[in-house]
């Protein structure tokens, strides 16, 4: 393949919300300055190699239905560098500075270990050679270690120690790989961690052994001296029946309990916060208040659905609450937002590709410019601190340092009778979140 | 209220599998010795007071439809002291051991927390009495501290510090009564320690609230010489939308992070498990590995509605998986089972109390004959520890006690070659697991 | 009580977008033309009497939280008349023009039917006379048949002919009164109608007495010349774990099979659609293009929890989608939208019943003013009769009429060879509806 | 491949509750007389062979991991052969009479509609000859629109005239050597018949479409004189986002709507039932009472995850009821039970196949023993029939032929007064369901 990939498309430009050009951004405005910072820095937005440049339409009842042009189909070294120059060509038109990838996305699988590490090996080449002059560089980067066949009981908790050594030799090479390319984070998302039937399955020790993985891990990051953040990736279900970081505090959990909270953070994913139970918004504000906020999958569900759909998000509310957390983190540097979304299947258009990608990003800026305004308007945050005032009082100061016993206490109730309650407000508050800019 | 409450019901006798008595065992059989030890004594069975004296069959869209021959509909402190006597004879005809309570279904709240104390003394005072000469206590007692409107916005988490400090005096109360009736654990059921919207939470300042009245808890325990097993009771949502104690893992967690994990274990509850999206088999093992399984709240959902049905546990599958748990926990002890089931709305005779008791007890017992079964055959383990033989090498063991780095494990993923990955026999398994005695 | 009951609260202007009135309108312009309508035409807004006036925050874990100024506790027939008259002050300061009610929620139930009934007289004739005057007038009235014991095991699908023969006469009444007040439409929601066990059912038998109640009803219209709609209202489950009339598609099923179509419309329930699976954009258009769209229950859910939470409708989104099936019907006339959603448990100031039911009436003006955009515009109408055009050629036009067998178009397949597919462009449809005003 | 293809593996035969051989059936006795027939004509079994000699393991994050011995991986017409060859082994060493096929999974798509109907003609020849001699026949055939990307936005429901034709071409075929091969039943699943966006779909005009489609089937059906029984195979979800045959209620409607009741059954599927929300009891029967139970897809899902599982059905309780409505429906002639069930992803040997498939037969066998004994023991309908005894009375009996108006049943109601309640008997019911043999 010469010459452009999307030669009908030229970069795409901020053309402000009066726009009706679907290759236009209407809030997206890269430069414009939001509490202080850019709003590519508050964004960071990042391609995900493997939905955009691998993704073919397949699902579970059906055969591909998207080829891109450049595509003669086959897994080849020279097909996945072709790939290679269309995703520098895609991020570069859509104006953003990062992209995401697992090592088996970007290079074939050899008949041997050694060989798969060779021909990621030539793809990371030229993927430097193609982030030469540019500001553009990995987000992250990850070993995939859930789709073949060997993985299917597991990869760091596969009861075989065949695998949980080559699952090691694959992160360790995508980890290296990550770093030389300048990658920012690295991501573990254990998608054969997890189990299909509690009875065949040992609970406690493929836990034990995944905590010994992710300890290897972060030595050898050490080791290599990349200072890239380590992330777990949440998801409860999908492919397993049971995956083992089911959520934000089942992963804070397992850190917790392997003495890993200091050299791990969380890459929160939308789709997968739905699947748990929980909103995005939930389990990002519990990611933040335990300091492991460390990136995030930008994706939604379907609230109908019952499996991960991946799809673009564009609920203005949702991105609203999903940039109303980044804000009280104060971004999510050195981490980012990674499109983790792709076309649905009926979507076969290269346009499509750019149509759903500048619609994810219009609907974070316009949630962003909500949330700024929320955000310096106060009276959200007046609300919450108004609620809890009575913790300001010198009872409340000392039960806030653990310093009041239960007779103490009791003797306070005694005295103060019956207490006061007063309207928590919630209609107030919903009103003020659905204003718009 | 003068004599017997259940005149036409005689003490329940164990009649056999083929008895067609609905008011008999027919798997329950509490002397029978199963692995060693009496069913009675695996099982340690509790009547709920709440559901079986205080249920009425009222729901969110339908007044009460319930009334024991012997309720005046008051809330006196004498009708309470009917209801205790009602209690006992119950239990006595069912012949359990054990029962279970929360302050405010036995005595009724007075006008001030003083007067509400006083009521308690009153009915613990009779309980006391009704126990003499018996084998019955309490399996545990608890505070109820989500009824009340001065806890709609949270107990421990509430934003009010006097709130905060009345639940620290009713669960002070709650604890010494408990202890004075020889009860053998203390239950935490924060039924309204979450939120209903994020806008007007400040998430980390109730966790933190929470964490420390959990402290005073366990202090005040020591402080008074009560022995008892301290247990968090994990549920995901149900009043509030997001309860903090969602399910096993966010439990402990909480209990890792506020350094409290000596101090407490769990009660988990199967309807509470599904409500989470996990089997209630996964949330015991997570408890047992974790060495938290303190209690079983025995009941079961339904597996098409979102909501807390409280049902008795029938299906004899889930009472195996449930049992297979138990006996590799060796036993409860000092838990136990505790019926947090209820009368269906439309069940509304003395005797349908019986029936589902019976009901609960007889698929439970029926399950530990299966359990012991699947244990005592030994193809089950077998088959688990045979699927991880290959970590008992050298190697293996050298990586379960953390010993590989990241660059040998690839010397031996390198040497190793493709793995050869077996059958996983699920199939198989699943077959074994469905026989009965 | 005398006097205003919200002396504090005047009537509720439009103040524009960039309003922060929390007591005014953004979006709600009664008299502001929109596609040839007024706004107040399209959206004929109704006040549940139920929600507002008998709402008191109790919920299956917990007490009562709320209880208006001018409540005595009682269940009295004054305290019914105060009510009621609460209950038009609060219509006419909000601007609205109709309510809608349940007979047992606005009059107390006597000790026997006929005292009910003149217990429901003497609130009516108050009714009318506070309607006098105003173009104030229910949108709809209803019988609650759930809430009383009687109703357990179900009304018209009671197992007990005298419970069929109670729910038929107190439907009657509630006709009749409906009807004398210048109802527009008279609701059936089946609250006990549906099955807790299949076990001690007979399914056959209940759907047939449903089907013979509704032509009972049907008749009993015509005779006292009574022109509103009759509405059934589709719920899937709760109070009973299988409602009857489970979603729109179950609900024409039912009227199909009894010959009722001609006589019944639907009242689609946002909240009621989501726990059945469905979106409510999906349950307006199967009522819409089935000619059955008769009124909305305007409330929406939370997608993380599996119950009837009744929340007011504040995303704009979801709005959009709900008016643009409204103007395709042409608007809802003789229908509306009703208000059946609560204030939640938390919100006990009575300024919170307005600011609530503010939000919920902008949030659909703002949908009504987005979805006008989006249907003028004709760019989405387009995209739609574009993907369908192959069907205007002759051959597709012959098989709409259904004159195309089998062994023609075997014909055509032949020569036609294989089809060629165009991308879906979801992706575009989506960001364009996204936009705002 | 030459000779057998599972040489290890004999004839499966009954053993006897008490075996412990894996590849024995303990509960399976195809020649025992249940309620006058035989279990096999009660279970009519048969073998899916899609799953069982297509299913590669492979799912949405993995690549296939089962590879039987005799396939090569290609798709050629010869290997469609040798799998064929397998199968009837698999079906006689299991002791079957049954299989069931989509045209496309059993012979390759060739490059044009012509050329893939030579190779259909090929394998129904081989099929044909494999059978003579045997008992063995198609329980049912259908044909594949779903998997091929001209079907992505739906095959009858296409917007694509093209497609519509393609589809009716491949349906006209299928149905023709379904015919041939002496099948019993015609099965349509429309896996893309459904939306994945309403935004871009016609609903109405889909509705329309598919309902042409239908007639045309039907005729097509009395043209070539096939005497088997056409079904609808229900499903809410997947592949689409909302597939149009949602459940059996909503099929029924769809039946009525278009005049094709006498023409349809349904082939309800429990793991489909599920995830509508229903129980798998549930749709069974609505079917049955609406007359329309045609067969019966035997698998089951997981309860706590999201999407088709198709697991083995396993639980004898599920299994029991089941039953239930097979008896009560007098058999399913010329229906049966499909396992439409595969294996596991991790489940890749041979035996593991046979296995599943004894697992899955002895479950439904236990389940027709069981049912059988509530059948004939009477209490169960005992109990409901009494709960309807008062419908006998001339009143009731008046009410179900429909001659009652709200008049004269409020005389009734009015003279009756208020109904006294008896009790639901749910807890004695499920009692006695959960018996064994």
């Amino acid at each position: 393949w010469e010459g452009e990939f999307f030669p009908n498309i030229s970069s795409i430009k901020y053309e402000g919300p009066s726009s009706r050009n679907p290759l236009a951004y209407r809030w997206y405005n890269a430069e414009e300055v939001i509490l202080g910072k850019k709003m590519k820095d508050w964004l960071r937005f990042s391609v995900a190699f493997w939905h955009s440049f691998r993704g073919d339409g397949g699902d579970p009842f059906g055969s591909p239905t998207r080829v891109w042009p450049w595509e003669d189909g086959s897994d080849s070294l020279e097909m996945a560098k072709i790939r290679m120059r269309a995703n520098f060509e895609f991020i570069k038109k859509l104006g953003v500075e990062y992209w995401c990838f697992h090592d088996r996305d970007i290079a074939p699988e050899g008949a041997s270990l050694q060989e798969s590490n060779q021909n990621l090996d030539a793809i990371i080449a030229l993927a430097k050679k193609l982030q030469e002059g540019t500001n553009i560089r990995p987000l992250w980067g990850t070993a995939q270690l859930f789709k073949h066949p060997r993985y299917m009981h597991g990869a760091a908790t596969s009861p075989d120690v065949k695998v949980y050594a080559y699952a090691a030799a694959q992160v360790k090479k995508a980890m290296e790989v990550t770093h030389e390319l300048g990658g920012e984070n690295y991501v573990f998302w254990g998608g054969r961690e997890g189990y299909q039937s509690l009875l065949n399955t040992d609970l406690k020790k493929e836990l034990d052994h995944m905590g010994t993985f992710f300890k290897a891990a972060a030595a050898y990051k050490k080791k290599i001296g990349f200072q890239g953040t380590l992330l777990l990736e949440p998801k409860p279900q999908e492919p397993t029946k049971h995956q083992y970081d089911w959520d934000a505090a089942t992963s804070i959990s397992f850190l917790q309990k392997y003495d890993l909270l200091g050299e791990y953070k969380l890459n929160i994913e939308c789709n997968h916060a739905t699947l748990a139970g929980h909103s995005c918004f939930h389990e990002l504000e519990v990611a933040r208040i335990n300091g492991v906020l460390g990136n995030i999958d930008a994706n939604t569900g379907d609230s109908q659905t019952g499996w991960d759909t991946d799809q673009f998000l564009t609920n203005v509310e949702e991105a609203t609450l999903v940039m109303l957390t980044v804000i009280k983190n104060g971004g999510l540097a050195p981490g980012g937002f990674n499109f983790d979304a792709k076309l649905r299947r009926e979507s076969i258009d290269v346009e499509d590709l750019f149509i759903a990608h500048i619609l994810g990003m219009d609907s974070l800026a316009r949630g962003l410019i909500n949330a700024a305004k929320l955000y310096t308007d106060g009276t959200l945050s007046d609300l919450v601190s108004n609620r809890y005032a009575s913790f300001d009082s010198t009872v409340g100061a000392d039960i806030e340092s653990g310093m009041v016993d239960f007779d103490t206490l009791e003797k306070y109730a005694f005295g103060w009778g019956e207490p006061t309650i007063t309207s928590g407000k919630q209609g107030e508050l919903s009103k003020k979140n659905v204003e718009s800019p």
